[in-house]
């Protein structure tokens, strides 16, 4: 059997180079061969797995620098069947992939959006005369340089290296700790590993409304490694909150807090609990 | 002397929109006229601000649907001196504007990222051959349309109105309660209101570590409207959070729970206190 990765596409994304990571792992784990099933959006990638077309995705959840990768968390919940097996974080550094001999013929830079953020302070400082495009993956616009020696392009250096065409400036990120945190997601079961994620809606808006799921994990001395607000897309001021804990499902602390928190909470959702890669 | 009004231009953006309605609000608070001035940037529109360029500035806080505008919360905290004194609510309601005679003859939608998101699952199922373009304001692209019939840009219908485009679909959201929030604001102080923001980052990320601050508000009866963590760009799982409150800083529970919060928090920031126009 070869087992499928879905990912955002084409070669030469990040998240092209973590699938690649993570189908290596995949190979070794499962003694199976892998494939990449490139998609054109993060919303796509997750919904193949929902959908029985692929056996893992694998997606970004958060940058150190942008933040999380909302449409992540927002599929995550809307598909609510998933459950994440891994994470693994790769070093983000950009390049400025063109044919212009030099930065001042540049008028024109395309990247995904994030990418183009993560620039920002450096194109507007070595690249002031360009417009900023943003597409939907930093290789969209790769196919198109040749035809257009005006246009600049950031991605991976690997992705220059993969089409064989000239970076004009590398690193640029406007900060050098740069990384990116990926999921490896399926809809097998997984109770095991460093880390449980989790999201919930609340009863009320009360004061003290999200004390009551915060106490339940400090009482059991559950360290909350990060959490996150997202809009219910209902109205104004309506959230599900996101949380990644330390601990796995296995253990009893984790176990009871999950329970206190079905109590605690309108809607609780988990995402299983998982290792690095 | 003539207030000047920062904000994300040009003419027949949201923002552009909330800018006219807080230069109504100025006149008639001030009897001063007023004058608009569009940047190119939502963090360019703050440092106007911040370098005495413009007494005032308005930008888009959170969408109902897509969430928080982070760079405007990652400007706020880094710009420091800046000072909310309104908040205003606007409800957002999209449309396709172009050229074509029909939806199966566009290839190409242009937007802001926000608003391709927006309206992601309209475009996918009514406009799937087309590919989507994010760009820096949902109008940069208008004045392109008349001479690419193929193409079509995501705008608010009052876009289409003020420069006599034709809309080909009208509304297009995904959720038809989308609304956006703005905040109005300058360099001085703001300590009256319904509302307060603030935002911290924590000595240590220990078990229970976000709990003391959420403990102090609760103690002293604040309700929490929003809380939001934002990567402190350092390394990842390093985070600041942003809260709005209610409740203003003439109060004295207000007063003493800042007071606690200095205490309790690492950095913080108090960003003012506002009412709604």
């Amino acid at each position: 059997m070869v087992l499928s990765v879905a990912h955002l596409g084409p070669a030469g994304t990040y998240t092209e180079w973590a699938a690649t990571r993570c189908a290596e792992w995949l190979s070794q784990q499962f003694s199976q061969s892998c494939v990449l099933q490139p998609h054109t959006s993060i919303a796509r990638t997750l919904q193949g797995v929902a959908d029985h077309g692929a056996d893992f995705a694998v997606v970004p959840v958060e940058n150190s620098i942008e933040g999380s990768v909302t449409v992540t968390l927002d599929m995550l919940w809307q598909l609510d069947q998933l459950q994440i097996q891994r994470t693994l974080i790769l070093p983000i550094a950009h390049a400025l992939i063109s044919y212009a001999p030099t930065l001042d013929q540049v008028t024109e830079i395309c990247s995904h959006p994030q990418a183009l953020a993560q620039c920002q302070v450096w194109t507007e400082t070595h690249v002031p005369q360009a417009n900023c495009l943003a597409l939907d993956s930093t290789t969209a616009a790769l196919s198109s340089l040749a035809q257009h020696p005006q246009r600049g392009v950031i991605a991976s250096h690997r992705a220059a290296d993969l089409y064989h065409l000239p970076v004009l400036a590398y690193p640029i990120n406007d900060y050098p700790d740069n990384c990116t945190r990926f999921w490896v997601v399926s809809l097998d079961p997984s109770t095991q590993g460093t880390h449980t994620s989790l999201a919930f809606s609340l009863h009320s808006n009360a004061p003290g409304a999200l004390l009551w799921p915060l106490q339940i994990l400090a009482d059991r001395h559950i360290n909350l490694s990060r959490i996150e607000s997202r809009p219910t897309k209902r109205s104004l001021g309506d959230y599900h909150f996101f949380l990644d804990l330390e601990g796995d499902l296995d253990q009893a602390p984790v176990q009871t807090a999950v329970q206190a928190l079905g109590e605690a909470t309108k809607v609780l959702k988990v995402f299983g609990s998982y290792a690095v890669i």
